[in-house]
């Protein structure tokens, strides 16, 4: 086989290569990024998904390390849970490592050697070379990674978008990009999110003048307003909104707290001095903004907690103006207007979607993408980040900009691909859903999938006792259901089921198990015709 | 207390007033729909929730007859679980009481007296008079209701928009509503669904235009066309495009074939002599446009197994468009965009939202509200359709077209209000859910409350034996746990507990079910601080 730099993707089944991509060429390996997926209805219960390392695993021996793009949960959220596995070191920028530590800290996960970069560094990792490079994202300290291999330079876009005027000036390094693209690029793994929107994204300068058209429309109302603890750009401007204004900011829910500590630590969030307040306390209505989580509904946020009156720092009334300055991820739309209602219920009055510019996404649109592409100038392509459909419109973009259609892969969970001379397909690797509900469930699957057995037909618990000398039931059986309709017919049926079923079965004590087996799948066909499979499960003892 | 009409909102927590209303006076009750509302996920396994009828049941003697605005499930589909009970007449156009006979059929329920009427038409049901009044909708033989009560007319919009070019020539009889408004009206209900949004909405006929540059863009390409069955002008210009460019139709799906059906027979669809065909049989890709079911991504509609590669008579790959002209409904995105992912996998090209105008909504915008507001001219108003934030805006509205603010109520399920002279409320009725899971359930809450927990937590099944003579355990218990990540660590402490609550009661043989009680809180408290809220079923018997 020619040479080749292997791509591996490890995380993301939902969006491919988002939570970890490795690298592997000879002895070494580099991981990029490692974090968790966001669970879905799918998967009841779970607290997040995270990578599959099984791979990396069974070659710890080549990890060189684990560079991390930015401190978004679905880029680093899966390292407290692997802290241990990992003994080797992790880049990432001041604000993603001050993340990163606080997320150790929460979980009490064993410690993990961090190693700060600036944009613009670069570091050596076996045969690899990693270099960061700036770029405007929804938070501070988002880099695009230029990984030099020994075959070519593989690129590595991140989340990002080319936000001309970020509110700290730091732009997405496009002077940088182009040099590297004029160098000439092996392979661009690009991310697709926004790429069914036209144009360009809004900057996020935009939002601070959304913002302060509400701040002068209520002058005599408290703010209340909502975003992503972790966007330090949208908390700085409502910071200095504050300042000019005359309001004092109270910060709510926990993470909001923390995140603004960790921001204002690193230097990414200037805090004005004694602008923040402890608390409400006496304070009047038009002298506060509250800056709070919970703009996904999240239930125990401090948003959703206000909604439901269930806050004891902030009770919403006619005199709150509540800003979402979000807009809901696909799947939390049921959460996030269920708190709206409710806070409208309060009498509050509440600002969502995009009427006043209260929000702009954090990832590039279609011409950005195309910018992207264009300054970048890769020999192969592969659309990652975002569904198949985005994926396959980013890779419809490649080719209008030139790629050859051949060069460009969409590429999958599990999946390896050789890079250098070509771009082949190689076996796939274990990849997919490791389920963390409190603790990583060591059968996911079949918990979750048990899981949703129950929640779609309910259970049925089946006691039965066989007389030890004849074999035959002992009385008649008894039916426990949860979640499932159990009519004094079905109830009936089943009795006669089991009672057939065990008295023209043979068996003797050792056998009991198997007899279970028979039982429950006679009382299974019962509901084949209804389309109904409840969870049973037979209890049968010897009188 | 002065007389007045009483308003009864028995139908629909999700959106108020929409499957099904009751109006009330002396001895009299007419019920305006009879629909289901669509189960969302936090209540699984769950095919249809129905209106709660319980006061209706207690006053069934006063029961005069049921008015259909029109046939969209939410507003008929509740009738075939109650065909039994309503021994009155049912009142609907052609294709309403079409979709009716097809549900009541389909399910195999008792017959109902279905009274055919046209827009225009005005029945007298005890003390009330109902006249139907035309309005454009996403389907045929859709109405707002002018009830004429003893204290005055109550107006009900029913789902309408205001389309200028509807594709059947059958507007909205703006003229007729204007001349009752004239008249004097007491109330008005008015439906809020697309109350956010600005403006007004597009004509249906604008997505014949959208369809249509597909058929010329695509002259090579097999064309799949998904859609409601139930949007009988979709449908027909799909027809007529399909004449136009000489392509024959296969209607995909078991719905699409009975709805087209009904609405062909009353009238309300015309088709082509001969276009329909059978199958695809030879038919090359270019002759052929399939119209098919599935555009919420339901799992047994034929584009959902299109896409799964599950539908023998069309197999979709590289030849094929196929267009959703749709929308998701708010809690189905994931499930549509899972089959738009694995279409393009098949190497379909897919076309969906709205880039090529191939949907419109079938309700009113803000300024067709307003138009609706301004003609009827309500002397009272209740928002109603949509959730409370949709309410809340529609009430907004109506105070800013100078309905006084204390003429104005939002509605709630359950609630009553009376109308005369005054808009007063009065004390509730049994209003809310009951779940419909292939039957009626009896005691929904309690199921699908446990589904919730199963789903969210799994369960514990716990078996112990106790020593009669002693008292004591007999052996250790044994743990069975579906659904839960039953760890060793977590089994030792539950056997540790059972133990000790077993060993430490006091019972005999007549409380052991007062002991399974106490084994039960116990058991629960270990969870508690890892807020996990398992289903747990303690099985103790005595050896």
């Amino acid at each position: 086989m020619a040479r080749s730099v292997k791509v591996i993707f490890l995380g993301g089944v939902g969006e491919i290569g988002k939570n970890m991509t490795a690298l592997e060429f000879g002895d070494d390996i580099i991981i990029v990024d490692c974090g968790v997926e966001f669970p879905r209805e799918d998967s009841p219960g779970i607290d997040a998904i995270i990578p599959d390392i099984t791979y990396l695993r069974d070659n710890m021996h080549k990890v060189r390390g684990i560079v991390l793009t930015h401190g978004h949960e679905d880029h680093i959220g899966a390292l407290p849970y692997y802290a241990d596995e990992f003994d080797v070191p992790v880049y990432g920028t001041a604000l993603t490592l001050g993340l990163v530590e606080r997320k150790l800290a929460e979980r009490g996960a064993g410690r993990i050697r961090l190693t700060q970069v600036n944009a613009g560094d670069e570091i050596k990792l076996g045969c690899f070379s990693v270099e960061f490079i700036k770029v405007a994202h929804s938070m501070a300290g988002a880099c695009a990674l230029s990984i030099t291999t020994p075959l070519g330079i593989v690129f590595v876009t991140g989340d990002f978008k080319i936000d001309n005027t970020p509110i700290d000036g730091k732009k997405t390094d496009l002077q940088r990009i182009a040099e590297i693209g004029a160098k000439g690029v092996l392979l661009m793994l690009g991310e697709s999110t926004n790429v069914e929107r036209k144009g360009s994204s809004t900057s996020e300068m935009v939002v601070g003048q959304g913002l302060e058209s509400i701040f002068v429309a209520n002058p005599t109302k408290r703010l209340i307003i909502a975003c992503f603890a972790s966007s330090n750009y949208r908390v700085q401007q409502i910071l200095w909104l504050a300042e000019k204004y005359g309001r004092k900011v109270v910060l709510a829910g926990r993470s909001m707290k923390g995140i603004v500590e960790v921001a204002s630590r690193v230097g990414e969030l200037k805090i004005p001095k004694g602008i923040i307040a402890d608390g409400i306390g006496k304070l009047p209505p038009e002298k506060v903004v509250v800056i709070a989580t919970g703009t996904q509904g999240e239930p125990s946020s401090a948003l959703n907690k206000m909604s439901r009156g269930d806050f004891s720092k902030v009770s919403v009334g006619p005199d709150d103006v509540v800003v979402l300055s979000s807009t809901p991820i696909p799947g939390n739309e049921k959460s996030v207007y269920d708190v709206i209602n409710n806070l409208f219920r309060k009498g509050a009055n509440v600002i969502y979607e995009a009427m006043n510019e209260v929000h702009v996404s954090g990832h590039a649109y279609e011409e950005e993408l195309k910018i992207m592409l264009s300054l970048v100038r890769p020999r192969f392509f592969m659309p990652v980040h975002g569904e198949y459909r985005h994926q396959f419109k980013h890779a419809e973009i490649a080719r209008s900009l030139g790629v050859p259609a051949e060069n460009i892969v969409i590429p999958a969970i599990g999946e390896v691909y050789g890079v250098g001379k070509s771009l082949k397909q190689h076996s796939n690797v274990p990849a997919g859903n490791v389920y963390v509900d409190g603790v990583v469930l060591e059968d996911g699957d079949a918990v979750v999938s048990d899981r949703r057995s129950l929640a779609e037909y309910g259970m049925l618990l089946i006691l039965a006792s066989v007389d030890a000398a004849s074999g035959r039931m002992a009385g008649e059986c008894e039916v426990i259901a949860r979640g499932f309709n159990l009519t004094d017919d079905i109830e009936r049926d089943i009795a006669g089921v089991v009672r057939d079923t065990v008295n023209g079965t043979d068996f003797d004590e050792d056998s009991l198990g198997e007899l279970s087996r028979i039982v429950k799948k006679a009382v299974r066909k019962l509901f084949y015709r209804d389309r109904q499979f409840p969870v049973i499960i037979p209890i049968i003892v010897q009188d």
